[in-house]
């Protein structure tokens, strides 16, 4: 009764599910204290507490038909002036309200970008490992999801000859998500000059529009001095998608907002056919109270410490242990190589220790498991005579 | 630069777009209390207080990190239990949470049910006039819409003979709206009934399945002891989308629910597709703290007597102008022939005396204008002078 593309989601579907469902068999079999669920990416850091503030002075002040109300389908004016000018004073751009249109988080914001641009059978590239939901985003619109292979000799940076080779007069765009979910490293400012080199050489080689589609939703989530580089600054063809998700632990609220730069190619009839694809896709608008809270809060951040802290003690204890990871830079997940070629075994293997962690290949990274570590430092902590144990099997 | 299926859309919306510039203008110009907006479906009536009592409840006392985060795609087992209970409460159905889905609204709830059931070319069938973004939902998964004429010499109801001929074995499903926009009418149990016949006699003949979607932000919203019957209980293929835009007020926070009758065809594997659809369609969940909101205040509505007195008011002036109209049951629309035959040329005329309001082109009902009086009271008194004035040039 369902249709052709959504079969094969739900045959794949029973992997995830499956983890999850252990996950909370094991919590009623061992107690929740002693399971160690590095496998999901839900903020455990709460919002900082001007959104709460926020969110009861505007119910109490604020006339109630305008905060839960309908307004133009690009988000309330006041919203998107306030994002706006965060960016300029924080990136030296010159965005004003209309290069802005709040979404319902990040993952509609990235919908909304390639429905807006998508023809059946357009190529949009992928470096590997990535976020697996960008496959099943870009099959939405009967995009073809082209796949830069991971580059594990180089910390995972792009393999530039490799995207040279990719591009063709069919690529209307490439994904590029920093600092990076699985790997938790942040391009720096060397390769995104030369990814925006590339990108201009191809379009000028083609007399085509290829477009970086930069997903945000960890951006405010980088460790110690570590730059995160604005990428509008670096690509005139760059739309951006963010989300409050992370940096505000708002996850479940589901706001977030696209850039479109002016001086991205036809950003006029981009603009007013995102804002359409934002209509129609059935999200109307992004939800309003979050808008009118984000306005209020548009500077504050969560606790970014807290993860990093999070990071660095899961990185020292399990390289000491003989594990390979990758430094984490930013985001809140770690990246290791599985001892074992087929991670898949590696992950049963650590669930004998109740230990969750999701295989690599979920992120075209096989051969590798992610570990999100956006939980409390005291499941770290208790997890680590764990994982000394698993690590003792194989090293 | 953006797709060849979004093309069509930028160049119609200009025809929307312009009317809401034309109302700031004039109100601009005239003062907003001498504009007389009937175009838009924006509730003015306020949300129950128990919504704002909730919210600022739930921000004080619960944690934050559970309030703000992400939960199951199909949403908070709570609310889907609350919304199943009341449903139960009221219908005499046999619910669980397992046949909910919250949703970003209905028009995300209508989206993802296309997406789960719709192939290429499958047809649905839409009744005229109706909700023009249907069209474009339908289009979203490459779907056929299938349009049944209206039927203005029987009080807007379903043309059946027509509906019979119109089914194919392509027919995946048919759209209602009950009580409808534009309309206002509603549609009795008789008329329910011989749909579900129809519907399952061509079931029979053609070996398919053909679900009835019906989409209903207006439940609540029905005069005096106008019944507007539950559809699940007429016909197994049922699927709803809901919304608590209207019924609380809250169309801006964007919160609707799906029900998957467990009696419906394949209800196990359409419920875990859909939930995978409202996934990756982008939305992922329903925002988390309006769900909280909705597991509270389930059974809380809108002042409902504002809107019929509202309706009520328009409708006996008019008619008495010489107008003619369909008699309100519900939703707060007021559906009225138009004295010349191309109402296009009576909208505009209209304005001319700051009255705004909807061509029923744009719901597939030419000849008609739609009048949404979910505005102030003061506004429908203020109006009827220019609306005299404007009658005198037809009668």
């Amino acid at each position: 009764m369902i249709s052709k593309k959504m079969k094969p989601l739900v045959n794949n579907n029973s992997v995830i599910r499956q983890m999850f469902e252990e996950g909370q068999k094991m919590a009623a079999e061992f107690g929740a204290e002693n399971v160690f669920d590095f496998s999901l990416g839900n903020p455990n850091v709460p919002a900082p507490k001007e959104v709460n503030e926020a969110i009861i002075d505007i119910v109490t002040n604020d006339n109630p038909v305008k905060v839960h109300g309908y307004m133009s389908n690009m988000g309330f004016p006041e919203t998107r002036k306030a994002v706006a000018d965060s960016l300029n004073k924080r990136f030296g751009t010159e965005f004003d309200l209309n290069n802005i249109i709040m979404t319902v988080g990040a993952g509609s914001a990235i919908n909304v970008i390639l429905k807006t641009m998508l023809d059946p059978g357009d190529e949009v590239i992928c470096l590997a490992p990535y976020f697996v939901e960008y496959g099943n985003y870009i099959r939405n619109y009967d995009g073809i999801p082209v796949v830069i292979t991971a580059n594990p000799e180089g910390n995972f940076m792009p393999r530039f000859d490799e995207l040279r080779e990719k591009i063709t007069p069919n690529t209307k765009a490439l994904i590029i998500n920093n600092p990076n979910n699985p790997t938790g490293v942040v391009y720096p400012e060397a390769v995104i000059k030369e990814l925006a080199s590339i990108l201009n050489d191809k379009q000028r080689e083609y007399g085509t529009v290829i477009y970086l589609i930069s997903d945000e939703p960890y951006r405010e989530l980088a460790y110690g001095n570590v730059e995160v580089p604005f990428l509008t600054k670096y690509y005139a063809n760059t739309i951006v998608g963010y989300s409050f998700s992370k940096s505000m632990s708002l996850p479940g609220e589901r706001i977030g907002y696209i850039v479109i730069p002016k001086e991205s190619d036809g950003a006029e009839e981009f603009t007013e056919a995102a804002t359409i694809a934002n209509r129609i896709s059935g999200s109307v608008n992004a939800p309003s109270l979050m808008q009118l809270v984000i306005e209020r809060c548009i500077d504050a951040k969560c606790e970014v410490e807290y993860y990093e802290r999070n990071g660095r003690t899961l990185y020292d204890a399990l390289t000491k242990m003989g594990f390979s990871c990758v430094e984490p830079q930013g985001a809140f997940y770690l990246w290791m190589k599985s001892p074992v070629e087929d991670e898949k075994a590696f992950v049963d293997k650590a669930k004998e220790f109740n230990i969750l962690m999701v295989p690599g290949s979920s992120f075209a990274g096989p051969g590798y498991v992610r570990l999100s570590y956006c939980v409390s430092y005291e499941q770290i902590k208790r997890s680590l005579p764990k994982f000394e144990e698993l690590a003792k099997i194989y090293f």
